[in-house]
């Protein structure tokens, strides 16, 4: 192996880049870090022709990614059997004006991941990828909860995707098109950004104080 | 046809939410308001059993949802020909911490729809829905742009798809398991939200002042 296939997932048909190459890499940690600075995905897997993108959260340990939903539901089942999955990350960071249309861009930075996943069905490993999930976002909460029982660990599917490979997109930039600099137009970006808010108990009133930190793994600033 | 089918999408087998369904919609005026809510999709296709998912910014009109790329990738010359594409819309309203693992979940708002899309050739009809694009994004901003040039017109590909089936799920409430309200951990929502920050005029400086509202048609607070 040499050191670009350590740090970099090879290009190929599925993965390459075509469009937009200046905004494209291949670089594990920058695939890793986009994929770990959000929870929400949209997963993608295709039934008889017919393409389903799904929603879901995710996670991510080493090279593998992580997703749960209904051991029931048409996604887990589908993908549970060793179908292709594609998993997006996008985060998206601003809105880029340009002089033209053409230019007009947004700034973002984005994932796509392709694997085939398998369901965790250790218990174990379940529930140590279950708690690593939880860590992120609140950590030490995983041991506070009500203990999961048999009926809800059967309803949990857990999929792990080994990334076979993987492609990240990063706009980061001011317009493009600062040779057209003079063309009497308002040229510049508009950040865009995620934040949380004070978190708001059960109308049941508190049982317990909230102890942990809450989606420290995300830059969630409190607004 | 029924009242019914005015307001709604009937439900098949591919539309059909199958889990949660107490969360779901096929109302048109909910799907059609989630759609408009952001910018951001996912569209997922499949080209040879190998299902692909990509980033990008959509908009509606009527029953029909679109949005443009280079007219020479993969996307477009697949889409173009017909194929069937799904577009998920995804709005991120909050974690849900329950007193399990079971019962955790997120607030949110999504839509999938799904259509097979068609390019949309005609000039008028692009520079129409292309100013109907901005008009979201900034209005008033079109008719002051750099008009287009041939040659970006030619590599623009506009995709129109109206929408033959689509269905939402929302969740907007507290933790689901207030019969165990007892339990003493912490349970409650934390609420997330996307926002914008001052425009940031492009580094070759202002050739004119910024006259137009950005993001209205969006719930995008300034931060």
């Amino acid at each position: 192996m040499t050191k670009n296939e350590d740090t970099a997932f090879a290009a190929n048909n599925r993965n390459r880049v075509r469009r937009g190459l200046k905004r494209a890499s291949y670089d594990k940690n920058l695939v890793y870090g986009i994929i770990d600075s959000h929870f929400l995905c949209h997963v993608g897997f295709e039934v008889a022709g017919q393409p389903y993108v799904i929603p879901t959260s995710h996670w991510r340990e080493g090279n593998k990614l992580y997703w749960h939903g209904s051991s029931k539901s048409m996604m887990i089942r589908h993908l549970a059997k060793g179908n292709p999955a594609t998993v997006a990350i996008t985060q998206l960071d601003g809105l880029v004006l340009a002089r033209s249309a053409f230019s007009t861009s947004v700034n973002y930075r984005s994932v796509v991941a392709y694997g085939r996943p398998r369901l965790v069905e250790d218990d174990d490993a379940f529930n140590y990828h279950m708690e690593r999930f939880f860590e992120m976002l609140a950590p030490g909460r995983w041991s506070e909860l009500r203990p999961m029982t048999e009926t809800e660990r059967k309803a949990t599917g857990l999929l792990e995707m080994e990334i076979e490979d993987a492609s990240a997109k990063v706009r980061a930039d001011p317009p493009g098109d600062s040779d057209e600099a003079d063309f009497p137009v308002w040229a510049g970006v508009v950040p865009i950004s995620m934040g949380q808010h004070t978190p708001e108990a059960a109308p049941e009133g508190e049982a317990a104080p909230l102890k942990h930190g809450l989606l420290n793994a995300y830059n969630l600033p409190l607004r």
